[in-house]
């Protein structure tokens, strides 16, 4: 088949949202990849300025990628998953936002991941890295388990194993928790022990706890105790979301996320066993949902007829 | 004894910095208050500038009450005990401070209020309001426990308590946890339920969680399971930062702090029988320890000669 020249095309950007990073894919229509850009934080939950700053860096870093001229910016027609947009109030003000694309078509990180890993409509995913949530969409009816945010929610993600953490060793330091090799681990990367630990800890956001959470799942594989507690009781947490998703028959189930591959080996394991790899990163996932989005409002049924 | 009158007397400020409020009273040599002043939050961990401000605020107002002219303030000798200031960071930037007053002597929170607990220099005390921690002070020996700070440290706290009941209610929400009548009860406060409530604790401070735990007490006594479950947890923390002031022999042991008549009746029986009343405010302790340390720099014996 014959390519379009670009400059006649639609193209689409997908973005990715999360709590340490957001990623950006400048896509054609038919899912080919011609560049990608990472921004900061994009959890509009923890900085709704932050995540516009955000998205804008990584989708001009996208349009540098794929060697188009900032100008193709407003051209393009956005599909964003954002963490936090669960959240009515945090959903109106990302909608409200005049972004910089053409259209923008804003849901869920979750949503995005689920139509990535799938590569169809219903399915569920949880997520596992900086924070923690589940969903799954199965007949027309989503549902949404945690997401709740740091530190109010997200129990088995790396910013609540890292909290976790400090928690233990500031006990232990005190003679009030039994002794943890976390408290070398983790002391050792913050160049602090004891008080002083308070003391780097100060202003730390959930991204900071996160980086705990490799001490952790390291020291629980190496047997300490106290690190295992936090593994043991992380993935239970996960484990219970898994058995709620599993119970709406989504057919597929998926894990992501940067701490997905060490939790889950401590997953309940009838829960890890339910598991299939996701096939398409989230990007795609925001893709997919912004083709349809962008078919719904075009009635423009042509659009639709590459599947992801 | 002839009294001398107000403008030739050297005048203290005794300065109660926690993480709700700021306390500030004005008092003659021999502590009779002249007058009272409450400011906003004064732990500079939760802000440095809005300590500073609290502190300001609440010693302009102790002014007025005391029917002090505002150019008073620079003749004040000020003891000021601010939560936070244990760590050596906050230490150092609150002592850096160009503050109002002629002289300005700074420790921490529970130096002062052991110092006014016990109206002599040794002794022990626990917190347990917004925040929580343990101290004494035991033959020229200080041992500091606890007081780490929100959301890392501080277990028993009001903002511990707090945290713990609205991760309890989302994980009841989400049906991953008992029910509990907190959800009712918090849920009623906040006027909000299950995902709403994340939207009411967007960018909550630890005095925002505090504010819940009267609920979690009312709860526990009304024998709420999960409520308990925290209540126990709490005050099984306490207790044991009890078993270790005790065992430096200080020979009184006070509690205080709003949430600590409520905490008591959930410690452990012999812990909770070897608490004494505190006998004075911690202001008291402020002023305690300025005209000590005003002494020992002005070398002027007469100034200690009147005990608190």
């Amino acid at each position: 088949m014959a390519k379009m020249p670009l400059g006649e095309q639609t193209l689409y950007i997908g973005i990715d949202g999360g709590g340490t990073k957001c990623r950006a894919s400048i896509m054609t229509a038919d899912l080919q990849v011609l560049g990608t850009g990472v921004g900061g934080p994009a959890n509009p939950f923890q900085g709704v300025q932050q995540a516009k700053d955000s998205i804008r860096t990584a989708a001009e870093l996208a349009l540098i990628d794929a060697g188009l001229p900032p100008s193709a910016m407003t051209e393009l027609i956005a599909g964003a998953g954002l963490a936090g947009v669960n959240v009515p109030s945090l959903y109106e003000v990302m909608s409200a936002w005049e972004h910089p694309f053409k259209e923008m078509h804003l849901t869920t990180d979750l949503h995005i991941a689920c139509l990535g890993a799938h590569n169809r409509d219903e399915g569920a995913v949880m997520i596992c890295g900086t924070g923690s949530c589940g969903y799954s969409y199965v007949g027309d009816k989503s549902l949404f388990i945690g997401g709740h945010g740091f530190p109010i929610g997200d129990k088995g993600s790396g910013a609540w194993m890292g909290l976790e953490a400090i928690q233990a060793i500031l006990l232990a330091s005190d003679d009030l928790g039994p002794k943890t090799s976390l408290s070398e681990s983790i002391g050792e990367f913050l160049q602090a022990s004891g008080v002083m630990i308070v003391d780097r800890m100060f202003g730390a956001k959930q991204g900071d706890y996160a980086k705990f959470a490799i001490f952790v799942v390291d020291a629980a594989d190496a047997g300490d105790a106290v690190a295992v507690s936090i593994a043991k009781e992380g993935a239970a947490y996960m484990s219970a979301v898994a058995r709620k998703l599993w119970a709406t028959q989504p057919g597929r189930m998926s894990i992501i996320g940067g701490l997905a591959p060490r939790l889950i080996p401590w997953m309940e394991q009838d829960m890890a066993n339910n598991l299939s790899p996701a096939l398409y990163q989230p990007e795609f996932g925001a893709v997919y949902f912004a083709k349809q989005r962008f078919k719904l409002a075009n009635n423009n049924q042509s659009v639709l007829t590459t599947a992801i």
